[in-house]
Formats: C-alpha cells, structure tokens, sequence
C-alpha cells in the first residue's frame, strides 16, 4: 500500500565529540522517506531551494522515493546545525535558516491523494492538518511534533490531535505536552486527547507503543558506535509506517511488528551521517537485525 | 536450592516530593532478602544494633528468612538518609551514620556454608570476599557494589569481579568502573574484568544481562505511582536470585527468566516504602504480574 510522508528536506551542520560535518543531507521526511524505502516506495512532500544539488536528488531516488511532490522554490534550502553533548543526550542547536521552509505550503500531486498511510513529519501543526486535508481516505495517519509547537502552537496541536490515528513523541515532548513526569501516565493523557495509539521513544532507552487494544515495549538495538543521532526518531517512523504500509494494515499485531522495524532502522541511522548508512541498506539487513533484535528480547 | 544474602541492615529516613518517613526497615540485604523470600527461604547475613526492633525482627521472620546469621551488636543499628528529586532519578544522600555497621565483620553460622546461591549485596568488597571465603561451594555467586567502593577500594572490587559469577551495577556504575559511556561497550569491559555475567539496571529504564551465552534485555514494569524507590535494585537481585534459587541453576534460559522476576520484584518495591509492598505479596502476584509484563515484551 501507499505511504506519504510530508516533512522537511535540510542541510544540516552536525557536531559531534568526534567529529564535524557540513551540509549533510538531512530533515525529518528525508530521514523517514530513506528508512520507508527499505520497505516501500514512499511518496515525498517537501520543500527544497534551487541550490538543492542533483546529487542529491539522485539518491533519494535511488533509494526509490517518489519525488513527484518534491517541490523546487526560489531560494535556499532550509539550514539546521548542531552540536551533541558527549553523552548524545543532550543537543544544542546550533542554528536555523528557515530559509525556503519558511513559506512552506504543501500541495500534494493530484497523485499522492489517495495514500492509505500517511506520516506528518514534525512541521507546523496547521501545516500538517492542511497537508493531511489533501489525502483522500488516509487509512493510517502518524504524526510527529516538537517542542517548539508544544509551547506556540498547543491549540493546533490539539486539534491536530484528533484527526490522527497516532503521535510519536520522544520522552520531553511527552512529559511537556502533558506536564505529567511518569511517561505511562503521559502516554495516557495523550490517548485522551485523540489519538488511539501513542509511540513514545526514549533515545537509547527504547520505546514503546499505548493504545487501547496494544501496549508493547522495546529497548533500543545495541548500537555500539554511535557516530551521529540526528534523523534517529525521524528514521524509526519510517521504519514504523514502512512496514506497515508494506503489510497494508495497522492491526495491533502489525503496530507490534512494526515497533521492531522503527527501533532497528534507527540503529542503522545513528551508525552514519544523514542518510549514509540507511541508503546502503536492504530490507534483508534489516530483517537480520531484527532477529537479532528478537534473540535479546524473547525469552 | 538454598540462597544466602550478605549485606546491610538500615533504619531509612527517606524524603520524597510527597512524603518524609523516619526508621523505615531497610539495607540492601533487607531488600534483597526480603523479595528473595517470595521464592525461597533465603539465608540472611547482617548486622544490627540492640536498638533493633522486636517487631523487624519479626517481620523478618515473617517473611520466611533465615535468620541465624542476624548479629545483634552493642550499638545503634545503620542509619541512612536519602532524598528524591521530583524526578526520582536524582537522589541526594542527607546523612549516613555507620553505628554498628562501622565494625561489620560477617562470620556465617555453619549451617549457612553449604548455601549453593550466594548474593554479596553491597559492601566493602574486602568484607564481601571475606563473606564468600566462608561459603563451602557456591554455584553462583552474584556481588552488587557502589560509587564509593569504585573510587576508594578499586583493587579490592577487581579483585572480587575475577571471583564472582556475576556482578550487578547501574548504568552510573558501569560508566565509572570502566570510564566507557556506551553501556554496550561498559558491559564487555566489565565481563573482560572476570565475571561471566553482567545485570546492568536502568532504573525506569530497565535493565538487561550480558555474557557469553546470553543477552537479555528488559524494559521496566511500567509502575504507575511511585513512592519510594529505595531499595528498587536490591529487590531486583532478590528476585533474580530468588529465581535462580528456586529453579536451582543459573542456565542461559534461567538468567533470562531471573530478569523478568528481577524486573517485577523492583516494581512492587517502589510502590511502598521499604518492604511494605514486597512483604504483603505472594509468588502469585509476582507470577501475575510477570505474565503482564510478558504481554508488553512478546511480539
């Protein structure tokens, strides 16, 4: 089945204690749509500048991602930097040039609208409601969010809220949004907004999914060089939805499944720069290391 | 099989952002043995002042602890002070008076020397491999240890992790005994020092075992109110070694077992302070509560 994903395309400036690196192809739908392609043929919406290089439309479509809603403005490609503590927990943001993001408006192609499953990669919540109004029938719709909307666009956001089928959110995003510490009764008070199912990730610590009919809980894979997290929550949804759409169902077992496929994408994202090691991988890299991934959490 | 627990006996005061309790039965060895009593009629070694209580003495007793090896000394009984932060992950110790612990020189009752599971909770480890010389032949032997000893009796700890079957450290303490900030890489450390196992906890995070043949990992019992969580990783090895006791080995698929039995144990005791939880509930609630947690981990 189909998968759109609607997000930002970036330049990022990455540093960490090891090392630093400049206009790394990067941005939440990119990370998503790459680790989706493991599994399917996503559909991207976003906003590049005309200084975006051709090589780098070239490996987005050779990751086989559907550039049709690829859209080219007059300007410059949207700019992030940061800077990782030596932990990896902690990130500063360097800077942002919002550049051609900043007037963002996404229309989808005539072709993307009958897309059964549908990412909403963090954005502007009105923007995420007016890009998801342009899908037909979703029949599976995810979101993600930040802390930044959280703060200056609540209303939005809960309004947004309601029109999904799940929101992932990272453990401060959660604890933010609900002013509730202990990350289960977070995770509850989000139900109650809207959403049936909340993806909740805690970094190296896992994550798990709440819903009415599912509750399961993952650590993260074993990484043992991290060489930069960037993209990581970005690149677990796309694992997420990727083996969803790829199974064509969002049945609780497959949202179990699917829990599996996002931690493990992520691992891979976080062993590289951007996209670099994701884009390398088969779905056959990514099916062993679930089973690995299995051998550690199965009795 | 027989277990025998080695360690401290504490009168707590422990402060959260809810509650302040004064003279709360506790120590690692109380902890420890106290959740180990849910599965076995452990061995207790410790010490106490001639201020202890009658009524510990009984609540003890009650639980189905062994308690020849209590040593009842001229003296006050340990005292400790500790108090959470909001977010329980900070703890700030507030006072510690040793008393009669200051000379704690375990001599085990003879009929303790054939003890087949062994656990040295936290001590100085010169006094731990003091304890462990008196036992005959132990099968397994697990050791905890702290900050404190990492930093002021290194040689003695490495001298006891090349004697031990396994060690028990949280995340904190594997990062300062092997100066290695990824837990993956601080746990192979810590096996390259001697012991075949490591049980690393996370706190709410949980915790996972590493060896040769066996990588386990688990997330937390998602416990909805806390209350107090002194005692939290002294309840998980009294579970995990109450388990291995009960089952009477320390097989790979017994390890595994054991962490799940860990990982229950620690949530009942948070949710009391001190034993109050642990000491009102019944192998079967534990049971109950390992399938519940089974349901959150299985595909």
């Amino acid at each position: 089945m189909s998968l759109i994903v609607i997000g930002t395309l970036a330049y990022d400036t990455v540093e960490t204690s090891f090392e630093k690196r400049e206009n790394v192809l990067g941005g939440s739908a990119t990370h998503c749509a790459v680790a989706a392609s493991r599994f399917v043929k996503p559909r991207l919406v976003t906003v590049v500048g005309n200084d975006f290089k051709e090589e780098h439309v070239e490996a987005l479509r050779g990751c086989g991602i559907n550039l049709d809603g690829l859209e080219v403005a007059d300007g410059k490609t949207f700019r992030w930097g940061g800077r990782y503590e030596p932990d990896w927990n902690t990130r500063h943001t360097t800077f942002t040039e919002l550049n051609v993001l900043g007037d963002f408006d996404p229309k989808l192609p005539d072709s993307y609208r009958d897309s059964n499953f549908v990412f909403l990669a963090n954005a502007v919540p009105a923007i995420q409601m007016k890009a998801l109004s342009q899908v037909d029938k979703p029949e599976f719709v995810m979101a993600d969010t930040m802390n930044l909307w959280i703060e200056v666009a609540r209303d939005d956001l809960l309004q947004l809220l309601t029109r999904i089928d799940a929101i992932i959110l990272n453990d401060e995003e959660a604890r933010m949004l609900t002013g509730e510490n202990n990350l289960i009764r977070a995770a509850s008070q989000v139900l109650d907004m809207g959403p049936r199912y909340v993806v909740l990730k805690k970094g190296e610590h896992g994550a798990f999914i709440m819903g009415k009919d599912v509750h399961f809980s993952l650590p993260s894979y074993p990484v043992v060089e991290v060489l930069d997290p960037t993209g990581a929550g970005d690149s677990f949804a796309g694992g997420f939805m990727g083996h969803l759409a790829k199974t064509g169902n969002a049945k609780p077992e497959t949202l179990r499944k699917a829990m599996l496929y996002g931690t493990v994408t992520a691992s891979f994202c976080v062993q590289g720069f951007g996209i670099e090691q994701l884009q390398t991988r088969a779905l056959a890299d990514i099916e062993s290391r679930v089973q690995e991934l299995l051998s550690i959490v199965t009795l």
